[in-house]
């Protein structure tokens, strides 16, 4: 029997000849049966006549299918695989305030963002993928459906997501197929280095139309990638970016939506829907975690834990500003000051998505077609990436926050205090001093160590009690200090 | 007969033995007249015996003055003196959203803060004074009149505003005439080098009683201290640093303390109340200008403009943050993120306040005792002066500024665009780019120019139409903006 590994991907394929109506319309399922549980796939048309149904099994054992559509050649059939265990850590979940694979592994989702990296020439989509494997601090890439049209990129794209061209127009009821292999391939070539693809599925930077499409070519559209990269892991679903630069759309648009993708997705990939000014009402259930842009120019992360606590989900900072040197003042931070909003939204609870936007001869800004990363930052991203994994996720802790230095940590066990801009050379932490009350840990004894975030360097301090807990600092920048509770020393 | 250069000080006394009851509390004022126009002085008790008669003439010509007391010794005096003019520039006043001396020359209170520096050693406060005369950005200084009890401040004045001494207790009933020839003198020569004295007459860093007199004393003292101070030009009056950090004094306090002063101070000194956390009801109209600390860690002086508009008054943000090193957050902040706050104040129609917070082996920190500055603001504060002295106050142009540029200047005349922490290769500023429309500048033709805030230096860009105004710039932080429209080449 077919062996399918377990969240692998069942893949078979039925050709049907004569089709008269569209065939990007047929409704064509399957129901996944594993003793007494059933899931519900979604085939599609292929091109070429052919109908494809993909299913990506999440538990090991035997299951079988039965299929049913109105088009006789794809009703009727039945088969069944076995699914094995494997290593595979599955669909990314939340997990209270974070992130976990659904076998339980803790997923960090710091990312990055490459916009438009997939409709780049193939040498260029190959020093991405390149750059995305020597940057393990990037566990996240936003990436687009549709090309985008924009400062910086001008070139098309090889191959559209619609039949046609920008010559004679493209026809909406006709998804390409050939661009969804491609697409496809792209996401399973960042599955194979461990990258969640944050598939956004409309944005506005478009010069093609396919951001006013109408209603029933959005949802033709939405019921297609759904039942296409269903079966995929590594996929997250982005409704847009910046939804509230697509006027046209209105909140009854997202929500139906959601609701197709929640119908189409069995495998409940995250969802959410990313802004540019205000929020999408992020209470709303379908929305899995918070996918924010920054609100502010000069506050940025440092309203993370609000936003957290507001929504009770955890959130991802998708946009809080890029390194480069660009006219456009979210991009042209600076190294140091994009790794410290990663930092204050780090020990806030959130996790930081990193962009890069040097002016380049050919206009190649990583932000946007990928390449090679230019900046000083993709490192500091990967040394925090280590701390994620060492500390776990960490959650901002109001009540020991001292006004000026956000405290993240592990209520009892682990405290990660960070001092962003401030450069103090020493610094109190116990509970006598008049002034930082707020700031006391639990009694006992802590390792205390030093760590400079931009430098990328821990100094161990030692053990200490908490009534020793004076810290020296070097008074410089954008310093941390964690304390991890040695309980059996109380 | 006498000769009194204007804005000079006439000063006549008058012995008195016998005195019973306390002669602080004496009666003793007197009436000066020139031509139709009565301006009454209030005479003070200096000690021995002697009480003193001051007066600030504001207008040359023929003054005359006559005395009136509950003391016979001091009652029916009369006199005269001629008022010539003078090179002094006289009262700072309130000129629309800026300042000015009464003479009509502009002033930019760009200034410094040293709150104890009256209480440190004489060698100490000559090394002060001598700081200041080399440092033209720092044209004013908040100071105490009362001592300072705090971190780096465990040292006792050699002389204090009271009676007595810290072991035997102090009589509020008594001002020591002593401490405020010391203190006059100190702002003498704080006059003569050309800064204002921003006397704080509250505060609450106190071991010795002197933030807790009950409400007699606290009246004694501010009509003592009017008095006195009346006749320097020099003096501005903060009520307060952090009012609400004494809470023993309520609204009806300070709005009695202001009354006093109105009823004392003929020469009408500019006037404030300093916050910790909520504001003081700047729309109160004894105050003159909004003194301000910053309400948020992050976002510092990035409100000046809304504080303004919110008054409709000038602003000096006079706690934005020091220079230093030291354990708190607003005292370990780089020269660089300090001048970028003064920057934002200034593009913004405001002026900052400097302070400097070093670690010393003798706890001599600049923000509190003064001496020798040792940090690499200051030099950065002079040219900021020089920058308003050829701009002229600028104000915030609100509707001219783009959501990341701050833009201040004077409308179809000046634009300074600050691009802070923001570091682009190059920007538009011209009205054909679809993203920047609110940042378009009047039609006609700009001289352009490069201000390098951090390296102090001015790059002549030429003269541009505003349709060719797409600047290039160095992609390093810290750089402003300057566009002076040519109207003749219109």
């Amino acid at each position: 029997m077919t062996e399918i590994p377990c969240y692998g991907r069942f893949e078979q394929q039925f050709q049907s000849e004569n089709l008269s109506a569209n065939p990007f319309d047929t409704a064509f399922k399957a129901i996944f049966q594993k003793d007494n549980r059933k899931i519900t796939a979604h085939g599609f048309y292929d091109g070429d006549n052919t109908f494809k149904l993909r299913f990506m099994p999440d538990s090991p054992g035997e299951w079988t299918y039965q299929t049913f559509s109105e088009l006789p050649a794809l009703n009727g059939h039945s088969g069944s695989f076995t699914c094995t265990k494997s290593d595979n850590h599955g669909v990314a979940r939340v997990r209270g305030r974070h992130f976990a694979y659904a076998d339980g592994t803790p997923l960090y989702p710091l990312g990055t963002t490459c916009y438009a990296w997939v409709h780049q020439p193939e040498s260029l989509r190959r020093q991405t993928l390149e750059s995305l494997k020597n940057t393990p601090g990037f566990k996240k890439i936003r990436m687009c459906v549709f090309p985008k049209h924009y400062d910086f990129n001008q070139n098309e794209p090889e191959i559209y997501p619609f039949s046609g061209n920008p010559k004679n127009g493209f026809d909406f009821t006709q998804p390409n197929p050939k661009f969804y292999a491609l697409l496809e391939n792209c996401i399973a070539e960042l599955g194979e280095i461990g990258v969640e693809a944050d598939i956004i599925l409309f944005h506005a930077y478009d010069c093609w139309g396919f951001s006013t499409m109408d209603e029933d070519d959005n949802h033709r559209y939405l019921r297609y990638i759904a039942a296409r990269l269903a079966a995929f892991p590594n996929v997250w679903w982005s409704l847009a970016n910046e939804y509230d630069l697509l006027p046209h759309l209105t909140e009854q648009s997202w929500e139906n939506f959601a609701k197709i993708l929640q119908e189409v997705d069995y495998s409940e990939h995250l969802m959410s829907i990313h802004n540019c000014r205000g929020f999408y009402n992020h209470s709303r259930p379908w929305i899995s975690h918070c996918s924010i842009q920054r609100q502010d120019v000069y506050k940025t992360a440092e309203h993370t834990n609000e936003w957290i606590d507001q929504y009770n989900k955890p959130a991802t900072l998708d946009e809080i500003g890029y390194e480069g040197d660009i006219h456009w003042g979210w991009g042209n931070l600076t190294a140091e000051e994009l790794v410290r909003r990663a930092w204050e939204c780090f020990v806030r609870g959130g996790y930081a998505g990193h962009g890069e936007t040097y002016t380049h001869p050919n206009d190649i800004l990583w932000w946007s077609k990928g390449g090679i990363l230019h900046g000083e930052s993709p490192k500091r991203w990967n040394f925090l990436m280590q701390i994620c994994e060492e500390s776990g996720g960490i959650d901002y802790l109001a009540e020991r926050s001292p006004w000026d230095v956000p405290v993240g940590g592990i209520e009892g066990k682990l405290y990660i205090a960070y001092f962003g801009f401030n450069r103090p050379k020493y610094r109190h932490f116990h509970n006598e001093h008049p002034y930082l009350g707020k700031s006391n840990l639990p009694e006992g004894s802590y390792k205390v160590e030093i760590i400079d975030t931009w430098n990328m360097k821990i100094t161990d301090c030692g053990v200490k009690r908490r009534e020793e807990l004076l810290v020296e600092l070097p008074a410089r920048q954008y310093m941390a200090v964690r304390f991890t509770r040695l309980t059996e020393l109380n």
